[in-house]
């Protein structure tokens, strides 16, 4: 992959997902609102959707009102003064070329953050705590060590920028580090791959490779990487390993822990390169690496273990007639071993969400009602049709392969009640798989509001957990007279658990739509500890997890990763309020201790209107008036439209 | 699994493989010498192997001189002074039964050292460094805690033991701690299960519960583990986690890092419990503590997973012309994802070897002569009947999978020229797969010597390894003027490479025969690494691979390595001299550092006459005269037997 002649951030929204003008619209046909896909067809079940299930179907059927971002020159206006190092940027510049250190606006705009949803509310709205002082744009493992030279000798903070498509607040300068320039390390340059070997599948990578560019080096040598998450197109093998990623084809391929056999680490105290070997022997660093965000370094490179293209993909779906019935089925798939490359499971609102999402009039289940299949399924087969789950199952390998593994999930799927919806289902899903950010876009710019968490839980308390999410986050919505719609899938099957993916939405309000959001979170994430679930399945820490990682890691595993941390980050310029919370002070107490990582995280203060003022003024003298404590929904411009069907 | 009446130590060879009374004879019967198996049965071709594979084939055909082991008593007579710390007695006797601290000389003599040609050799000759001072046997993670928080105290030295079947110096003291006591821990009466959670396939076990015996405690539940090496009858859990081990099985169920989800750790400054999930959600820290060998603490209690007792079963052998061949077939498998259970490739040596063992006067290939086809492979298929290699072919699961599999995989087998050889290959091996041991100690018994050495390599290294280490034995054989056999088999397939498992054997000469061993090591070590192969693939690290865990872990690996242990065992009680070498002390220069580890370990100074005390000499004042400067072999009662056939 040569370098390209523009970096990919300037290609890419700072206010949303994807590449500029890739979006969905709202248009007006006629008296008839449509919301239309990002390739302009129509959507035509969508607004009721929204209205039936995330406004509570009562009223009249109006959309929210609108609200766009502010423009780009707006933005760049409201950020904050960049506190710049000279002696750091005298010592970096000596070491890079002109062109990689940017201290401009849309640089910095460019970098503020990840893209959930309270990353975009806020960046929309300008109300950004923090925006990053530079952004450097390495183009080699060399550039890396030269940086985190400099920002050592300088006390400076350094943030690993992949795609920037974290959610978890991972990538995202701490404004409670008021006195230290904060620099941006955009990885997108190095996006080669330094070697490959075929005899041993494997390849090297530099990390700020981008997944399509990935493959596309991989492809001629009938090779693929096998990682296939939602953000697939937007994001790095860097950030899939800071953020332990796992793609949709996990079953099959791996997650990236079982797909990266060796890393190159830039870190402030020196160079740490794990051995490149079949089987780890002694002890494993890098799981060390894998998921620490950046917390102890830069992973520059990367060695990854190579996929075959397969001779068959073949993706289908099944309906259960609900989701207890689905799970029960995978339950004795993994009781026989039987682990198809994909087994993704809707719940019942989430599948209708996956209907709201078709371009069809006829749904694909309306097709089913054409050939009077759903009536069979209501009278014959006693189905409750609001309880329908779909099952959209991947199977990829040699043609035979592919067969005999369909033959017997099919079995198993049969038996539990299972019933084969043939390939569209499967392949509806291939088309939009990377999407779904953008509908959360569209969202954002019709008054509405969503996001998702995920975990990971053991079998035997998956579907309690399942249930207790969905109640917690209905019940905060209720406590607030609010609606709101919440749906989950599965996937990811391992012999012991699985993961949970929860995603929400519902309407705007004011710039307290964060503290019901944190509510949300923090009730959700109670729910998902009360069943042992784990803090992120593949989303990562970030600063999002941090007020549950003491309890989730306990006091033992703490004690190492601080120490880890202490010896290979002593200034703590890493990433600093990611992954772990503050470190301990000699002879702190535990009181004290706890109370100051509560008051030093950032899961509480971003984008909450009064939070990090509170903060800063108990802490520090910087006392500078954050925008975000305007009211800005005055300024945007709210509007009301009726529609009618 | 009730605590047994005896402690399992005591009904285990101090000075061999296995329980008292089990082994491989030699009896004259008329004129012909003939070994016998295990159960008796006579092994007709053994001897006829011996002597044209290990003795070179040239002189008379006779049987080395026999070299039995001293007596129980004498070894007893034999052992150190016991260096006691009355403190820590003191203090542990409060905390501990009276029956769990042992100090006479047969529980000494019983935890001396694992079970390799170096270990063994030295203790069937009494010519033993440093025995134990005491052996511990606690019965639950609190009285592990118990004994860290005394010998942390008073800076005993503690070393976890729980089967003593380690071949690479895990479980022996280090002789260069003179003036530490040492105490060996037993973990063998730990051999509970704690809980199980069938919806999860997860169980909870103490660490000290032997192979037969945790799955005994799982086959009632429907379950098994699934991890099956060739030490499983006298391994324990703790071993495999220690060692990071892995199974004959490991291609289905899992290398022993694949297997355990959760460890409860007792280390020296406090308990680690890493968190129980279905996925790792930020750093991983199992993998610090997966073959960690007691360097960090000791592991208590492990929650694994658990695996269905699968329908079918199903072991046959496949016949190639070649090595070569056979692993071209592996190749293809590989590529196109196919990975059966078990795929054991014996080289022609190790065939050879195997039809040595062969309790059939006409052996299994015997038998194929008879039908004629050994002349058909020969004749019509161009065989070198020489160059004959064996794979042993194991699929598990459902009746509908294993046939589906040996399909797919016979396909393949027979396109790169496989022949199939029935089940009775596969079986034999399955009968076989825990004796080899007693094979070795029969080897030490009659003046042989026999070891093993093994790696993990990347695929395109895979055959350049083989031969070159091959090579290397040989070269060092022949530069003594000395002749030997030396075989090996491949197994464990990842998707980038596999294990290469090496045995070798040859005649005994005297005391000195050790230092052949270390050059036959060192240049072995030395073609691996040429070739990337891994310092062990699941033998562990021990003491005999720390002089390559510079080289082959790289300084920033060894920092993070060094951190660690001094965070978690800052007085370095934890089984000091294994798994790292001697930790940098402040302002020591490099040279210095690796010239002092150098001098610090173990490797080139166990049993090699007068390389300890050349040491202690230097370093210290203790000038106990050892043992092992005496010439043994005019003591034991040497004899040679002519026999014929």
């Amino acid at each position: 992959m040569s370098e390209k002649k523009e970096d990919t951030y300037k290609s890419i929204k700072w206010n949303g997902w994807g590449h500029h003008g890739a979006q969905m619209t709202l248009d007006e046909n006629g008296k008839e609102l449509m919301v239309r896909y990002l390739d302009g067809r129509p959507l035509p079940n969508m607004l009721d959707f929204v209205y039936k299930e995330m406004m509570g179907g009562k009223g009249p059927k109006e959309v929210p009102a609108l609200t766009p971002s502010i423009p780009t020159e707006k933005a760049i206006a409201m950020l904050n003064k960049p506190l710049l190092n000279d002696a750091f940027l005298r010592d970096l510049a000596a070491a890079l070329a002109k062109d990689q250190v940017l201290l401009d606006g849309l640089s910095r705009l460019s970098h503020i953050c990840g893209k959930n949803y309270r990353d975009l509310w806020r960046v929309r709205r300008g109300m950004v705590e923090r925006a990053p002082d530079c952004v450097v744009l390495p183009a080699s493992h060399g550039d890396c060590v030269e940086l985190m030279r400099c920002a050592q000798a300088h006390d400076v903070i350094v943030i690993p920028f992949g795609g920037g498509t974290n959610v978890t607040g991972g990538v995202e300068a701490n404004p409670l580090e008021s006195k230290r320039m904060v620099v941006s390390v955009d990885m997108r340059r190095m996006n080669r791959m330094r070697r490959i070997d075929k005899k041993s599948q494997l390849a090297t990578f530099e990390t700020g490779v981008l997944g399509p560019d990935l493959d596309a080096q991989l492809e001629p040598h009938g090779f693929m990487f096998g990682h296939d998450p939602d953000s697939y197109t937007h994001s790095t093998l860097g950030g899939w390993i800071g953020a332990r990623g796992s793609g949709a084809m996990s079953n099959q391929y791996g997650d990236i822990e079982d797909m990266v056999v060796s890393v190159k680490v830039a870190t402030p105290t020196g160079v740490i390169v794990t051995p490149l070997t079949s089987r780890t022997c002694g002890v494993d660093l890098n799981g060390l690496f894998i998921g620490s965000e950046g917390a102890f370094g830069i992973v520059t490179e990367a060695t990854v273990k190579l996929e075959r293209i397969p001779e068959v993909k073949y993706y289908e779906g099944y309906l259960f007639p609900s989701f207890e019935a689905a799970f029960k089925a995978f339950e004795e798939c993994n009781a026989k071993g039987i682990k198809p490359c994909t087994m993704r499971l809707y719940d019942d609102d989430d599948f209708r969400m996956s209907l709201a999402l078709s371009t069809a009039k006829k749904t694909f289940l309306g097709t089913v009602v054409q050939k009077g299949l759903m009536a069979y399924l209501r009278s014959q087969r006693g189905w409750d049709m609001r309880r329908i789950s779909l099952v959209v199952l991947g199977c990829e390998g040699t043609s035979a392969r592919v067969k005999f593994q369909r033959a017997e999930v099919g079995a198993v799927f049969r038996k539990h009640g299972g019933f084969p919806a043939g390939q569209k289902a499967g392949q509806g899903w291939q088309e939009k798989k990377y999407d779904l950010p953008y509908v959360r876009d569209f969202a954002l710019s019709v008054g509405l509001w969503a996001d998702v968490l995920e975990t990971s839980v053991l079998y035997a308390h998956a579907l309690d957990c399942w249930r207790a999410v969905k109640e917690a986050v209905r019940q905060v919505w209720a406590e607030h007279n609010r609606s709101g719609w919440v749906g989950c899938h599965t996937a990811h099957q391992y012999k012991f658990g699985c993961c949970l993916y929860f995603t929400f939405a519902s309407t705007q309000t004011d710039e307290n739509d964060l503290k019901l959001f944190l509510q949300l979170k923090t009730r959700a994430t109670e729910a998902i500890l009360k069943f042992q679930g784990n803090l992120t399945h593949h989303h990562g820490i970030g600063y999002e997890h941090v007020p549950w990682m003491n309890r989730y890691m306990g006091p033992g595993c703490m004690d190492v990763l601080h120490s880890i941390k202490s010896k290979l980050d002593p200034k703590n310029i890493c990433n600093p309020g990611k992954l772990l919370p503050s470190a301990p002070r000699e002879s702190e107490s535990k009181t004290d201790l706890e109370k100051r990582q509560v008051k030093e995280q950032m899961f509480n203060k971003m984008g909450i209107p009064g939070a990090l003022k509170a903060h800063l003024v108990k802490t520090s003298g910087w006392k500078i008036c954050f925008c975000f404590l305007l009211r800005f929904s005055s300024r945007l411009p709210w509007s009301t439209r009726v529609y009618c069907k």
